[in-house]
């Protein structure tokens, strides 16, 4: 059974990103993966000092066991200044080739303007660089604000669709890959 | 006068990215710019929520005071996984247009392995977007541990002169742009 | 006086990229600057093998003598495959520090789909590679099949006055940075 | 058997970009792919003009049947003013999603200065718009003109391992993605 982590890079209660990626592990769950959403909200993680010590802080080694025995990550963020949240970089910047190299991994932004992929195009070289996975799907939702229903569903079904896509696309290739 | 902040993108003590800093404040200051390090080692900065209150860490509001004040930025980060920093990009994130639109910055990074310019091409992409304008100067250290000797002085003389270069041009384009 | 040379990635007649570069050069005019829109159709340029010798394609001398003298390039491009055209890149491969450090530059994409940074993100590694200064400002068409009227004017007031923003800026940089 | 076709961006006679190529196609024949090199060279290509017709160059068509027939490619391009070359994007910009989506891609670049990866960021840019899968593996050789012996083969053994990883990858990729 292919294992999937879902990350999210915003810290806001009810965020869109936080939507998003719950669609996509709800997906990626109907296609038989075994899902896990690590919640940033609910751990306690420190700034990356760029040292190897965190025993102060056991949610690290959490995050770095539980990315390592996955198979795939499904990672959502908002876009803050063309690129994606430093809250989700310092969390990468936690991990390292030994968590990362060969998962495959799915991308979703959300934006409150117009639709862009530099959040995504960003991560793309993340991931190539610790030799991850990126599926060629991936989901970058403008004008986030108005496109979720209050049971934090997407209203239109194109982009529904689309999601659906991607955690298919990341759950597949993971078994091609393994 | 030209005013200069100064950030660091690491966490470290004597971090090589800081010393590198270091060198380009001092020669911005030689060009008789008024400089000041914001170090984000004393600073206590939380991770962005993505929303605008918080008062429960002043130091956000002294680091947004202070970068908007100035005319003029130099960055300096470690490049982490093929990017910069999550420590840095969370500051950047707590900052904003207001804080940030034509501000005029000069970039640093400074790697472990061998020269490249991806945490500066990543810079550049969130610098632009908050309307901020990168001098075409810039300076990635590879192999950055073995680059400074004992006073936090660079070895090689042409990459101390490219460092005091990116600064001048940081100055003289401050006072062009304003 | 401002000379500002207007270059266009698109053979296409009629291009959507050409339209908007006109009325950006139109622009740079009214804000008094000089422009020439050196039109890729109407010159013989060779693809760049890499060496020196062109003077079978005396076009080639033409750009690069064109380029050198001007202040100032406007350069639109249709997005192909999520980045600028082989066109604009090869006459780009023409063209070196010679004619392009300094360069004050304003970049415009069109896309037949949803609006998109790729093809600017690109252009601006390339012109920081060659030391020029691309302003902030940028605009990326999307939907441009649709943008245009019979007269060539942009439909949406707002886009109109972007492109417009943009030729101002490049003109006014242009004199700054003088 | 795998089919990989061998593209280079370079028209340089003796390329060291070519050089590195032949390499990488002779690698991917000992692991027992089909490979096949079309040389820019020796075709008759135009300028990409935005339509469907190219009639009058037939070549174009052999190069979308070729690609479209293949499993994978295998690319490498000098880079030029920091990404890679027009010569090798107008070949892209030829081909569309019916030649590109599916295949894997495996990537070099040479550079006549130090080494960078801009080329190959750009290249993955593209790669991912048209829904390829680069694999993460890469090289990209700085100071290319001092690499290769007379007998065009690379002198750092290392090198020559990563470019043959890299072949290995791109053929054991299009096995496992098929």
């Amino acid at each position: 059974m292919v294992k999937v982590i879902g990350l999210c890079g915003s810290l806001r209660d009810s965020a869109t990103s936080e939507k998003a990626l719950k669609l996509a592990l709800a997906a990626a769950q109907s296609a038989e993966a075994e899902v896990e959403y690590l919640d940033f909200k609910q751990m306690h993680l420190p700034f990356c000092h760029g040292g190897e010590d965190y025993s102060e802080y056991p949610d690290v080694a959490v995050l770095q066991a539980k990315v390592k025995a996955a198979d795939a990550l499904l990672i959502s963020t908002p876009e803050y200044h063309g690129s994606f949240s430093g809250v989700l970089k310092n969390a990468l910047d936690l991990l390292g080739f030994e968590e990362l190299t060969d998962k495959v991994i799915g991308l979703i932004s959300v934006l409150g303007g117009a639709q862009n992929s530099n959040a995504l195009n960003d991560l793309r070289t993340v991931s190539r660089w610790v030799h991850a996975w990126v599926v060629p799907e991936q989901v970058a939702i403008g004008q986030a604000w108005k496109q979720f229903d209050e049971q934090g569903q997407l209203i239109d079904p194109k982009l529904a669709e689309r999601i659906e896509k991607l955690a298919f696309s990341v759950v597949d290739t993971a078994k091609k890959l393994r």
